[in-house]
């Protein structure tokens, strides 16, 4: 540690110069590999990377859509640092002449259609998702074979802490779904779904319940060569979840399995999936949760409820009688089309008089830190 | 697909003049990300790597203890292979003008004391850790307080495929710890120890058992700064498997807790720890599993069973009646010490009239193609 601090302080003692304006409170990241120094994150929000490139031209810090120039020190270490970040988790990517490779600094996460480096800038809240000193539950990793899909799939399963140990107990499920290029590792991992929950039970601020993590993704058999073929695969993961992974959840767990206990969930390209599976299911599931997305993604135009969905809302009241519970969420800084697009959304429930509920997060965009609020939200509403 | 086979036909081509003697029948690694081409491995077992890098200036691929130069095409992609490796799993890394860096196409595991990539030779019987059609137990994530070292503390615990169903049903645990720089990730992941015990139960040539595979490194907590005061820190690991791991299995799961339906097993610093924790706990454990090392590493000299592990083994017919299964396996090319200090230790068990049995994995080094093949045939002998 010794060694480690002299050369850090000296690092810093030079680039006190370069930015003079820099909080230098700089400390290795919560999601960094253990051990690993860098990246660091400061008071601001301002993230350092910091790696040895003896040889290099040029390296640069990806992060958050922006390229920041690092700057080479004697010993060949390239160094530097971000504009201030929001508050929570940031996929990112170091650029070495050239080439677009993870930090090896930072442990790996599977987002933007990749396995790579993530980032997390301490939030003001984060006592709700953090590890704290409460019972755990634990989260098992579910592989079965699709005949839908003529293929393996995977689910992580959240089981709350009592699970266990009241071996005669069954529990509610609640179905919660990932965004595009992200999978099945996403909320247990970025998501913090698991900590999330057991915080919640904890504090007896949610129900005890299962929580079931699985892939977006689902294809025909015929359809797995489309993407490459550049055509648009049409999704059977409504048919695979309803046909295959609830009747396999009901069996392997111990669940309640009726449309009383069972809910479901999603972020951006999953709010937009479990909505339309609920409206397609409402003998299936009671409760929905939309986190920055809605059914009408990307169109931000008035929603028609004669047509939109094939009419599914245009009897408001029978909709509002069979779901007990309808919740929406956005961050407060994401980027259009999703307020336009969810605000379109929530005009026509408002219309068709069906009652929900809209939470913000406060000063977060289309990220994680957004989604484990939602969850943290909607998990406290549900099966009460 | 199309454009992607036009691209790596070019390269192909292109590759054939410099590598004339390469068999050409290059497929991705089945440790490759998700649609990943590269790494690529042939027939013989070379590992062709290739990154996108038009600024710099060298690019390398570090693997089996080499480093290969790989060659820069007109696009500004490098593309090289190594010299044919073993069949089975090897860590390895990509070097970027001196930059040393996870290849952003493999998939990253904990291993060399750092989340990295891997790459998979496919070996003749890789059909025994194969994904197959048959039930699959799950691998459950469980976050545990340890008071001996005041911190949180993970294990990854496998229950076989009737677990959930057979819920009156007990079953005997496996403790199976993972080597030096690596963590309690590895024998579910690179280790596959949940499909080698899948596969086995389904063709009922092992007995359906849980296995714990818990982090092998634990220290008290006035040692935490120990490491990089380049102190060594006196472990702790044998205390917090019996007072805490062990009691919290045994409350968590449905275990058969006693010691006739407890083994325990580790490959190298594991072997060497699991055989120490064994001798002294023989009320706990009545089987031992040493992979790839034995409590006499490094040494390689004649093992005096009067003074080894303070002369547990003295009383040889006491220790082969209390130990039901002494089973011990090693890869035919292992580097020196390891066949030398296990030859040692198995020359002692022999001149103590203790029974072991002792399997060879063919053409295999200290890597984890061994360790498969040596869970794989201990377990199949386990609780029987």
């Amino acid at each position: 540690m010794k060694k480690q601090n002299i050369l850090l302080s000296s690092v810093m003692f030079f680039g006190s110069i370069c930015f003079a304006q820099t909080v230098n409170d700089f400390k290795p990241a919560a999601s960094n590999q253990p051990g690993k120094q860098y990246p660091q994150v400061n008071n601001e929000g301002r993230v350092r990377a910091s790696i040895l490139a003896p040889q290099a031209l040029k390296v640069q810090l990806d992060l958050g859509g922006k390229k920041y120039d690092l700057t080479k020190d004697e010993r060949g270490v390239w160094t530097g640092e971000s504009l201030p970040q929001d508050e929570g988790f940031h996929y990112y990517q170091l650029n070495i002449d050239g080439a677009s490779v993870p930090d090896p600094g930072s442990l790996f996460f599977y987002g933007a259609g990749r396995w790579g480096s993530g980032v997390e800038v301490p939030a003001k809240d984060q006592e709700f998702y953090a590890l704290r000193d409460v019972p755990h539950g634990l989260v098992s990793e579910n592989i079965y074979f699709s005949k839908l899909t003529n293929a393996w799939r995977r689910c992580f399963v959240y089981t709350p802490p009592a699970y266990n140990k009241n071996t005669k107990e069954r529990y509610p499920v609640l179905y919660l779904q990932h965004g595009s290029f992200e999978d099945e590792t996403g909320w247990a991992v970025q998501g913090k779904a698991n900590l999330i929950l057991d915080n919640l039970v904890a504090e007896e601020k949610a129900a005890p319940m299962i929580i079931v993590m699985d892939n977006g993704y689902a294809n025909k058999p015929q359809d797995q060569g489309a993407i490459e073929n550049k055509t648009r695969p049409v999704s059977i993961f409504e048919e695979v979840m309803i046909n295959e992974m609830i009747p396999m959840i009901d069996t392997k767990f111990r669940t309640k399995a009726d449309r009383e206990h069972r809910a479901i969930a999603g972020l951006s390209m999953g709010a937009n999936q479990t909505i339309r599976i609920i409206m397609n299911n409402l003998d299936k599931f009671s409760a929905i949760g939309g986190f920055s997305g809605t059914s009408n993604y990307p169109s931000a135009d008035p929603v028609d409820p004669a047509t939109f969905l094939d009419g599914k809302f245009k009897d408001g009241a029978a909709v509002s009688n069979k779901i007990k519970l309808f919740w929406l969420g956005l961050g407060t800084k994401e980027p259009n089309p999703f307020p336009a697009s969810v605000g379109a959304f929530r005009t026509m429930l408002d219309k068709q008089g069906i009652k929900h509920v809209y939470y913000e997060s406060p000063g977060t965009a289309h990220e994680w830190l957004t989604w484990r609020r939602d969850l943290k939200q909607y998990a406290s509403l549900l099966f009460k």
